[in-house]
């Protein structure tokens, strides 16, 4: 193992224990060693988060000095993150770059909406603010073969991430996987294991093999930099609006790794005292999907087979649940749930209006805003913004629910119905 | 018609007579007024360009401010834009923006190769690039509405653009367009118009109806702005580089907008006394679709009907040609053929290699490079570049050529295999 930074510890956000770094990556352990569990059908518990010393920081770093960086480029704030950039060359880093301007501004009804266009990522979705710190935390730790269970667009992240890279990746799926997402991982040379059963079956066989085979694990959730990784959002949010954050942020949850991640970053700029109050974070699932609604409405977590065309947060046992209760719980938010029929309806105005091509997962936050808006609980000069997290692109398909192929006609036939002779 | 800004003219690339830019844009002429031909199965003649007083920017402007400039943004150096940016607001332009990092290195065989790498531009293709100069132009003079004849990538981009700025479309195909393009094109909300007959007979329906109905018409080559807004990659090359621009740039070239576009903006850098000598443009088309390369060896223009699995440079007659020819003449660039099987082959490497999910139009610069290498022909300190200029989720169909669905195990088959027990 190279010489790791260790200005961080990792804290179990279970028992809330509190472990040195060495002692969690000189053995590889992903969960809290005190009460971790992985069971299957059930949220993970003992997911450990990574935790710096935010008083020494709050005296080293200036909220100015950020606004100053390029958004989406993590490795500018290298404070934030459990790594040393130094081992990695320029020429590396560059590959992992999100575009500058996500942050675009449109309007909907006569009212602003702020969007996160994480659609031209790498890989064109979220997943790559996990995949890239897991990669390079892989290869600081010397080891150049990742592994991970995904029903498409992790796996294809973490492939193309470390294409990049030059690493190898093993990707486990079940064997029901589209065919658009299994063509996308095995293009960036992944070597694919289909399993015949569930994604909890891929996910128990990847963590049985990669603990076999020492591989780094980048199973969602269950490896700490996961959560971490997608923090960055709320950084380049931080960053791009001069710390002028939104009241609201709309995010599309299946296993709940996205709004943690979130959650973690704004907390984070608090700590830093350059924020002061978190944004709501909102949690938008699908009604075939809801299992953290139903918590938030009970207490309790129920299995419940998931069924959503939105197959990005298709979870029935989110693996992150308890994390994202918090979330939506500490910032004041709210979980709401859409159906698969206004996912739609919300994925053709993203297109149509905003000019972006969305997967349906993605478009679960607008229909979250719309309901959100309908019932009248959006305040009118509030500042709300939406997480798109996927291309359109990347599950075609689904496009093709709502675009019915028009007739054609000849040149003549056509200059007719222009009134042309 | 608004004000513009008029510290530009236009030139004919066919006659050279030189016009007032008034003169062209109050009649929204296109095409040179003097020889312009648009004549089916041939390509253009008398494509005007946009030519500015560069003895004046030379004076002006200097190499080093555009060192500090963000590459992608191409309304950051507006004097060598026609267009007035001061008409658009930052949430627009915005809008228009590519990734800032573009230029990414990688290493094959032992030796550096740069990328450039289009493919998250905003509908994730190089044609953005033209797209949003001509969305702008039209918004300047007034018109909300565009026109364009495509087979596929052209028409997404404009309609894409078009819907970022709140703009219509209409897009003419021809019916046999694959599903996975018209998706596309209709999910932004263009209204399309499938034509009985080939890519030319949409060219010319489009001509005519775009100039009945007055929208502004975006068909490649035909209008200025689509090879003046390709030139903005020889200015991100410039900037990403500090000036340290490429010996040998490698473009795929069907229409010849793009090369067209590249030669036209490195020419300006020349002649703005930034670089001593221009890149040599290496010009990439399919053998099924070979009309530069056929051209170059023999003198003549023959009409030859395209057959590529490449289909974004399937073209039998180049719409512009002759400014190609011209881009590699100037440069003392080559063009070659590859095979549709060398194509499929460099598209596997960059995306097993680079990471980066490539269409095969765009592979065909790798494809080139790999014969060119092949031959001798590139030195060893020689710095080449390849553009890769369209996202291969574009068209998944390609990649699933060389993925074969692997077949499925169950967990205790596969912990078996895995030596586990």
């Amino acid at each position: 193992m190279r010489e790791t930074k260790l200005n961080y510890i990792y804290k179990c956000s279970s028992c809330l224990k509190e472990f040195e770094a060495k002692e969690i990556e000189a053995y590889f352990s992903y969960l809290c060693p005190n009460c971790g569990e992985a069971e299957k059908n059930k949220p993970l518990i003992g997911v450990l988060t990574v935790e710096y010393d935010y008083i020494d920081l709050k005296k080293k770093l200036s909220k100015e000095d950020f606004f100053k960086l390029t958004p989406g480029k993590f490795w500018l704030y290298p404070d934030l993150w459990s790594i040393d950039f130094q081992n990695f060359s320029d020429d590396q880093l560059k590959k992992l770059s999100l575009p500058s301007d996500q942050l675009l501004k449109y309007t909907i009804d006569g009212k602003d909406l702020w969007l996160l266009d994480d659609t031209r990522n790498p890989t064109l979705s979220y997943k790559d603010r996990a995949s890239s710190l897991v990669a390079l935390k892989a290869l600081q730790l010397g080891i150049n073969e990742i592994a991970a269970a995904s029903t498409g667009n992790a796996g294809s992240s973490i492939a193309g991430i470390c294409a990049r890279l030059g690493m190898i990746t093993h990707i486990f799926v079940p064997s029901t996987i589209p065919d658009s997402k299994r063509i996308q991982i095995q293009s960036f040379g992944a070597n694919l294991f289909m399993v015949d059963g569930s994604y909890d079956d891929a996910f128990d066989l990847c963590l049985e093999v990669s603990t076999a085979k020492n591989w780094y694990n980048r199973n969602t959730a269950y490896n700490p930099l996961t959560v971490e990784g997608k923090k960055s959002a709320a950084f380049d949010i931080f960053i791009a609006t001069k710390g002028n954050v939104p009241d609201k942020i709309f995010v599309p949850v299946g296993d709940g790794v996205i709004i943690s991640g979130i959650y973690k970053g704004f907390t984070e700029i608090l700590k830093l005292g350059w924020i002061e109050k978190l944004p709501q974070l909102i949690a938008v699932q699908s009604t075939g999907s809801d299992a953290l609604v139903r918590f938030l409405e009970c207490g309790i977590f129920n299995f419940k087979c998931a069924h959503t065309a939105a197959d990005s947060i298709s979870a029935g046992a989110p693996r992150n649940l308890y994390m994202a209760v918090n979330s939506v719980k500490n910032t004041n938010g709210k979980a709401i749930a859409v159906t698969d029929d206004e996912i739609f309806a919300a994925q053709k105005i993203i297109a149509k209006k905003f000019g972006i091509l969305s997967e349906p997962s993605s478009a679960a936050s607008l229909a979250g805003y719309i309901k959100m808006d309908d019932l009248g609980e959006i305040g009118k000069r509030e500042k709300v913004l939406l997480l798109i997290t996927g291309n359109g692109l990347k599950d075609i398909s689904a496009l093709d629910k709502w675009n019915n192929k028009p007739g054609a006609k000849t040149t003549s036939q056509w200059k007719e119905s222009f009134g042309l002779k």
